[in-house]
């Protein structure tokens, strides 16, 4: 059996030595391992991929006693189990189009557990992959309501992480810090900046020569979570708004994808107001 | 003799056929040409090489007299002729030493008048190039003087444009009013952008996962003149503050080198509050 | 009406004089206009944007008649009208899904007459999207009659052009002669580049750190014909042969569509044994 | 004191644990540790920085020791301590500027020992930086003889590595083999590749679309030693040879400069054809 097991606690003397130590005791083997130590946190991290002729059950038990000393966060996952997703879209399509495109050519390793939107325009192309659409109306009156249905489902489907595929609402500050790390999120993002509407046709106007997109985890402040990917594009003065829109759906589906795999493979680790990406 | 024409008027029908028609007239040849016509402000830019047997002072006499009747600005320069270029510089290196080495390549095509510094940190660097190097003390008292100091300079040698390659005073909205258009600035540039000291820090604490650097205008309303040239590089949690700002030294140069690079072959217009860059 | 006419003749003075002339004539308005003199086989080519209240028939009658002495290749399309393509595949389905997602999205102004295979794989994702699938056996003893259905569908759909999507046969000269100019594949390419089998096997082996795709059109002489487009992705050590072929396909499906994209919208002029891209 | 260890062995279980066990034992702590597992030719690479209050010799010794079960090729340096470079160049200055450039920013973490060349055109440039410049004069009679003299410098300075920064001779094979894995080359690089001379003038007839360079390292067989960094840059046709041969300068020099960092770091490892770069 392969497993992944992810370690995160305050830095000090011995840590890899310990795992190393436990590893041995399991039996296991260790063909990957990553690790990095954040000064400004004084917090260390590590990656460890192990293969074993031990049960995961076996392993977690033996290495979550012999590592207890360090007060770690710890998590194990077999590399045969992949994780679940809940995905939110609103109307627009282009970043879920790539989740499941991702899928279909077995370069996502995440479970679809269905896809929940504040609109019916996405229902047919959802359904005719053979996933769950499930449409929860939200307004002003029913949010708290609308969001106990979401909590609801994520109990009942085991849903690890949740991807904002271009989900147009604002989740709730206590919503958001229940899922605080498991809720990933995509924005458009500019140099510089732009606040209020119609980015894009504020960059337009600004003649930004680069755009971009930011991936990150959604934190009770909008917009500020952790940033997980980023990317950009060259853009020119012949790009017109819609151009520029265009663009931004391209960069918007690939950081979203890049953010998402990560996630899948326990690649990120939140250190402080930032990430750690192996 | 080869000579550059730009033109930015009013977009109307018939300029393209009356430039055509004029440069016959000169007996002149067409050898590259760009246009676009910006729909925001309704202004048709174009810059057109022409080649011919005549003199700049005949083909200028022409051509403007033909298109008078579009009321357009004109720009004309001989391939032959190189702009002049004053840069400012406070104590940082690395965007003039980008700029010394391409002109030494020969793939700079300007004349550097000489480099001006609030400090002699550079003079060394600076005169072992063969270039005037001069010291001109600026502060809260005598801004005024300063900037006296320098208009007689740009006056005297005939300076056709000024390079900000990481001076790190304001100029005073009436100097960059009666420069508008002639001075380029670099600066940093982030997703998201950061306000207050050491961007860089906070980038780091934030964790981008890319920064950038923007060469631009400068205008009477500071790091937002119109934008001429942007770029980035990715980064990891990884790099310290210091391999940030080390690499924000390498981008800064890039970039700004690229826009005077630009401006020094008049390829860059002023439509509105962005730029056309051909 | 709004229509786009490309012209490609021998450079010679008064080219741009001609074609503003004569769309002055029919009361047309220039609206976009791109030119480049390739010095190396002395061509001129122009790609033109024209608004007019004439039909297309008409203006393609006047310019064809005033430009003649000129002995033009000229297309002209109205922007209301999309080229037909025809997409030929095998068993893969990246470069497909791609264009197909463009098109759903209204991004790919391209209208898919139909999606041929020499094998039935591709069938279900086809047709689920309402498109006509057929099958074409071939093999070694068929091929010329393979060709010549080929060419019959080519004919009765008025197809303008195929994109070979991931197409796995080789097409015989004379097929690619009759259509030349006509075709656009996508490969693999490599710094150094590589002969042989399993290309990214190779690559591995040899720990490249960038792997690229090249859009080109298809000559007689396979994998040489003029470049459309080109792309690349960074890579390391810790890139699998299987990750390798994953980040080929994103790149690929992505350097295809900009290709297809570019011929699309009349954008691509072949000179020599190069092209000029607007 | 810091230091950074770099082992390579075969793979085999309690390295790792091995390693930690010794540098506990160094009253050590791991501040940094990467690494991998090459399953092609199953080997294991590990490069960890290390500070300890013990001297370099006493950690070196323990360590040693503690390791020679594993049989491997262990490398030690303290961080205080750089490397030395000599840099060997022909008559272009553009590799070696960027060089100079980065050391003089603190950005190269190398000592240059000298610079040596078959021209003398270089010798101003390298010497009003305060280098020694050694002209070696090498024709087809005087191989050996210029190579010994070159053995005979490296030897007395202590030479830890040589960079051909556009250095345009062949080493000899016996050259090569005794520094194997100690000089790194920069070369041009296109898609697809081209033989013979210059190829900057064929990547334009073929109209590529990126151009690229590699710095590898140097084996008896030219251009294709282990590849230790890549980039492209992407360009048009509107580039003549002479911007294609520019932008490859751009391009060579970054990339050249960006493989002696990694090497004057300790980031590199030689595994079969390829190589390991953390």
């Amino acid at each position: 059996m392969d497993f992944i097991v992810t370690l995160q606690c305050k830095d000090q003397p011995g840590i890899v030595h310990a795992m190393t130590t436990v590893v041995l005791a399991c039996e296991g083997n260790i063909t990957q391992n990553q690790q990095f130590t954040d000064h400004d946190t004084n917090t260390f991290v590590m990656r460890t991929h192990v293969e074993t002729t031990q049960t995961l059950n076996q392993a977690r038990a033996t290495i979550s006693s012999a590592l207890a000393h360090l007060n770690p966060s710890l998590t194990f996952r077999s590399t045969d189990v992949r994780k679940r997703a809940l995905i939110m879209v609103t109307k627009e399509s282009h970043c879920l189009r790539e989740l499941l495109y991702l899928q279909e050519l077995d370069e996502m390793p995440i479970d679809i557990v269905g896809v929940i939107s504040n609109h019916e325009v996405l229902r047919p192309l959802v359904e005719s992959h053979g996933l769950l659409f499930t449409y929860i109306d939200v307004n002003t009156q029913n949010k708290d309501a609308a969001e106990a249905q979401l909590l609801s489902i994520i109990d009942k489907e085991h849903v690890d992480f949740i991807v904002l595929a271009r989900y147009m609402q604002i989740l709730s500050e206590n919503f958001c810090e229940q899922l605080q790390g498991r809720i990933i999120n995509i924005h458009h993002s500019f140099l510089p900046g732009f606040k209020g509407a119609k980015p894009y046709h504020q960059a337009h106007e600004r003649g930004v020569k680069v755009i971009g997109a930011t991936a990150h985890f959604v934190t009770p402040h909008l917009d500020e979570g952790p940033i997980i990917a980023q990317d950009v594009a060259h853009v020119t003065h012949a790009a017109t708004p819609e151009d520029l829109i265009a663009i931004g759906r391209d960069i918007e589906r690939r950081v979203l994808s890049q953010a998402v795999k990560y996630f899948a493979e326990d690649r990120i680790f939140i250190v402080g107001a930032r990430t750690v990406v192996f």
